[in-house]
């Protein structure tokens, strides 16, 4: 066992009771009464850097919640690594689903108990026990280091775009390390390639200033619900391909080496069915779920209403209707020219005796691809490869990080994401909780990645 | 001047006075709490009824509200006319929009403000005003009579059809003249030879068991809303016809004389426009506006709702959509196989991946025509005629009426819509009222009418 790993075991109760005392601090980044606990959180990790042995530790504001920073610059001719994870957590309701209180963590067969014990602070302080054991354990570090957690990722990091932006200098680096995400399984190592990017549309149909009676009226005048229906039916074709001109014209075609990688994960029809309760599956054909879920850009329709809504009947010919849409884009779809091209569709579908209102909203987020040839990749592969026995998978995921992209936009760098929660493990739900296996498993895989980062990493 | 017309003008005060007492009384048929007020306007009509020399008078219980039914059977040889009112009124809220309190009648300006005034006590209490009129001046009356007056108009009439299939004798006679209804316009005497039918639909789309991670599972899952939609939208081509298989089968089409009538009725469209606030009139090619809204059966959406539907937004794929639907219907189509028909497209047309349920409310009604060859209707016409100095216009109204439907349905009957009441006067809404001239127009209308009848009517 090297130094740094006998560091690690000798320690071991105390970094568990310092997760304790971390996941004690109710840092709510959503509800405003929280914001104290949320600085607070980041001055328990500027405290803790500091005591690792992090240098040029820091909490820098933003307008909204701050985030914290640090480095450790002394590896000249190495690979600058930079790790990024967040302090802040999700709100705790429905509280009454929590088996103990959400900020009393508790530890019971092998698992700790608390918000945010997954997501994210048991992955962001891994780090930084592992930089304590190596300089500790062997007087420097395989890489530099700099280290950029924040404590507004639950919100959307509103604030971090423009933070990244005028600190592009400081943040400068060679590799990006993300401890915001997950592994496969206990079993089973996985190596995220890459996640959707976001664009959302919402649609306003209007139709006469105020319902009208549909008996009275129905017939004359066109209902906007009916050209609600007409619209959206316009976007996808029977069998689910999205028919909005120009849709699928800058997706990145998947490579047959890419579909082999995504479609050895094993995918069971019947649980998924199960755990979704549907009927069956369904999609864009030509394309496997996993493809679809991963790969393949989506149109959905997340909300639709207008007219009576309530109890029983109420013959109106309604004077509105509202649709939500959101796009999960993949490379190398712009989530602006989609709503654009969304917006085009609209209009030109809209029939005749209604007005059409088409809102582009902000939060939008561009989809993010590593190529599995990047160094950063294969090296975390390998690493996981080593430590599981297994060959991880290589995979996607149909959700949205914009971090990630962000950070490939902004400073030109790739993130491997590197953590070890699992996918049950209650993220933003009741009973939150992380495995102290994952925990310490993380705490060695850490180590090994800044070691063969340092030995292999050419950027 | 006749007789009976003197008698009229001498006790116009007192008629006056006797409506404000019933207009008193808070028969709200919808309201728990109002069953007595119910009850209590039953005693008012049943007393005043016998005061007018009315015979047999008793009001009859129902499992609901009751009705009071009263005759006057003395003319042999004569056709006996059943005459139709109701009672009880709609609720009266949002109160604070009444100048004054809806159950304290209030006269201003030649109008008598009041909830009930126009629908339908005013127009209710004007036979039964005539009756008494005759009986005193001529000791006898032209034609045979009864009454039937209800107590849950405003609810649908749920006991009534149950009531007037028990009590087909009592009730059997030659005309129904039905003193709910309204006229054209303070100078334009119009007849009603149709209301329009209700078959109502709804219809529940089922994805998932519950709400999904759009990221996560979108482009695999069937979306419930992307279903409804393309449902709801087969059900209508372009250009506003229904494309529902079987649909317009049974509609009996306008023949030119109709055609002619309809559209000899003015149809301003700037101002219809400007009413409804609507950009442009819609509606099935071929058709004016007129006959859309009167002669043709529609398909309307009355609400959809599906999804997340707060503020901003939330990338879910939804787990069911709903959309309420009804059928506006014309003779001779029937409510309960339009219903069968549009169960049988939407399962027909309902896409792979989700389930669907359609719901079959009963709340239908029949359509209602009567033809303008009626002996009744002509000579309610020549009356109208008279009256005004003017050729009544023929229309039909685009609502549903169903106890006239029922009517013929139970007793093979037609009803002869004569009544006094104007669009403008707030039915349903604040500051209800009726106009006082009406109030008078309608009794010597009513005195011409049974006089006419008497004389032309042969059954």
């Amino acid at each position: 066992m090297a130094a740094w790993e006998t560091y690690l075991n000798d320690h071991k109760d105390r970094f568990v009771s310092e997760l304790v005392e971390f996941l004690r601090i109710p840092s709510i980044s959503s509800l405003p009464d929280h914001a104290p606990d949320v600085q607070e959180a980041a001055e328990w990790v500027e405290t803790r850097m500091k005591s690792a042995g992090i240098e040029s530790v820091r909490i820098i504001p933003t307008e909204g919640h701050p985030v914290v920073y640090g480095d450790w610059l002394h590896a000249p001719d190495k690979p600058t690594v930079l790790i990024y994870g967040h302090f802040d957590t999700q709100p705790v309701d429905p509280l009454e689903l929590w088996d103990n209180p959400p900020f009393e963590p508790t530890i019971k067969g092998g698992r700790i108990y608390a918000r945010g014990a997954t997501d994210d602070k048991g992955n962001l302080f891994i780090p930084i026990i592992v930089t304590e054991a190596l300089l500790k354990a062997e007087g420097t570090l395989p890489v530099n280091l700099k280290f950029l957690f924040e404590g507004q990722e639950e919100i959307g990091s509103p604030q971090l775009p423009n933070f990244i932006r005028a600190e592009k200098d400081l943040l400068a680096c060679d590799l990006i390390l993300s401890a915001d995400g997950g592994q496969w399984g206990e079993d089973q190592p996985a190596v995220i390639l890459g996640t959707r990017g976001l664009s959302p549309v919402l649609i306003e149909v209007w139709g006469p200033d105020h319902d009208l009676h549909s008996g009275t009226y129905g017939g004359t005048i066109a209902n906007p619900i009916h050209a609600m229906t007409q619209i959206l039916t316009s976007m996808h074709d029977q069998e689910g391909r999205v028919t909005v001109d120009g849709f699928y014209d800058d997706v990145l075609p998947l490579s047959d080496e890419e579909r082999t990688q995504l479609n050895r994960v094993p995918f069971d029809e019947a649980k998924y069915l199960d755990e979704t309760g549907s009927v069956s599956l369904f999609g864009e054909p030509g394309f496997t779920s996993h493809e679809r879920a991963w790969s393949r850009p989506t149109l959905e329709i997340n909300g639709i209403y207008g007219g009576f809504q309530g109890e029983g009947l109420k013959t109106v010919l309604p004077s509105r209707a509202n649709a939500k849409i959101s796009c999960r884009l993949v490379t190398d779809q712009d989530p602006i020219k989609i709503a654009d091209r969304l917006e085009t569709h609209v209009k030109k579908v809209t029939p005749p005796g209604v007005k059409v209102t088409v809102i582009k909203p902000e939060n939008r987020a561009i989809p993010y691809l590593v190529p599995a040839t990047d160094p950063g990749i294969w090296i975390s592969a390998s690493v996981l490869r080593d430590l599981y026995g297994k060959e991880p998978y290589y995979i996607r995921m149909g959700a949205t990080i914009p971090v990630n992209a962000l950070f490939f936009q902004l400073l030109g760098i790739y993130t491997v994401i590197f953590s070890f929660g699992l996918q049950d493990e209650c993220q933003h739900s009741p009973n939150e909780f992380f495995r102290l296996s994952s925990y310490e498993r993380g705490q060695k895989a850490y180590g090994m990645l800044l070691k063969r980062l340092g030995k292999e990493f050419r950027p």
